[in-house]
């Protein structure tokens, strides 16, 4: 069945704001913006804890996935992507969205009417919006944010064989430190408005 | 001197329609879109003929320059580059605009309200575009295309030592074909008046 309802896909720098880039999108949309509730499907799915499953997903902070060795040796973190995957597929077929991270760009690419973006900001940024807004207690913010995208990275070209971060993978690409937040916001929804 | 002007730059992939977009973009704004005057500007200011200068430019197709080797063999590349640099400075300081490639987004990358786009487009897009729109007349507009990336690439990453088409360079990074160019015209119009 193709998959005619709108969707937004954001993909995102840790740090850089694009989680709550995409609720605020969804919010002005009047749609729904899934981010830790398909953690919660995925969960009610496979049997497995919500814990469990973020610490083999893209975020996980350390953990005992190894970026340098791929994801291969470990099927239940493939089990995860797979059920993941028909997740996000089955949502984008039952409505209009955001979608925030999981490759949902990628596995939802066929889609007539999807918008995938691309958060982004300069590392200084990142690092104040970490220890400012996000108020992650870390010593080293710098360490923590470049170790998160090395990992969302790794998790991105294992599960597409793409370039996490390469321009051509997005519909749009968006770096919030220049526009700020609220710009970032007005874009997405004019495109949105758009197709 | 602060340049406060403000200053649109555009990056594009060979085909992808950016060289268009950013006339329109500029147009409707009623601020100038500076694309081939660039170079009768460098050949005024360096006595040697445009001809010349299109020819160790980044969109050249074929010609003396050897991507595989760089320009650093070529010092009049070099002194082309440098010419061309402080054109673009000049205008950026006289006068809010539209520059289409150059690596002006590099150049002007101090500038206080700058915005730098890059347009790009899936492969077959482009064939298409060069084809049917540009009236390009080559037996494989393929191998042409690929040709003239790897050349911009080339030339992006030689002075600048960054990666073309890599979305944390730009401000905003548009899928001309996902899109349509009326969608990027109005979309990067919209960045402008919110800067």
């Amino acid at each position: 069945m193709a998959i005619t309802n709108k969707i937004i896909t954001i993909s995102r720098e840790y740090g850089s704001g694009g989680r709550g880039i995409g609720k605020r999108v969804a919010k002005q949309l009047n749609i729904k913006c899934y981010d830790e509730e398909i953690i919660s499907e995925v969960a009610r799915c496979s049997g497995l804890s919500a814990q469990y499953i973020r610490e083999h997903s893209e975020d996980k902070h350390g953990g005992i996935f190894n970026v340098n060795h791929g994801f291969g040796a470990n099927s239940l973190t493939d089990d995860i992507w797979l059920v993941q995957r028909e997740i996000i597929i089955d949502i984008a077929k039952r409505e209009s969205c955001v979608i925030v991270g999981r490759c949902a760009d990628y596995i939802l690419q066929s889609c007539e009417n999807m918008i995938s973006v691309f958060i982004h900001a300069p590392l200084e940024d990142r690092i104040r919006r970490i220890s400012e807004e996000y108020k992650v207690p870390d010593k080293d913010p710098k360490k923590l944010l470049l170790e998160k995208d090395k990992r969302r990275r790794a998790y991105y070209k294992n599960y597409t064989d793409l370039q996490w971060g390469d321009a051509s993978n997005y519909t749009m690409c968006l770096n919030s430190c220049t526009l700020g937040m609220d710009r970032c916001v007005q874009l997405i929804v004019d495109a949105y408005n758009l197709i």
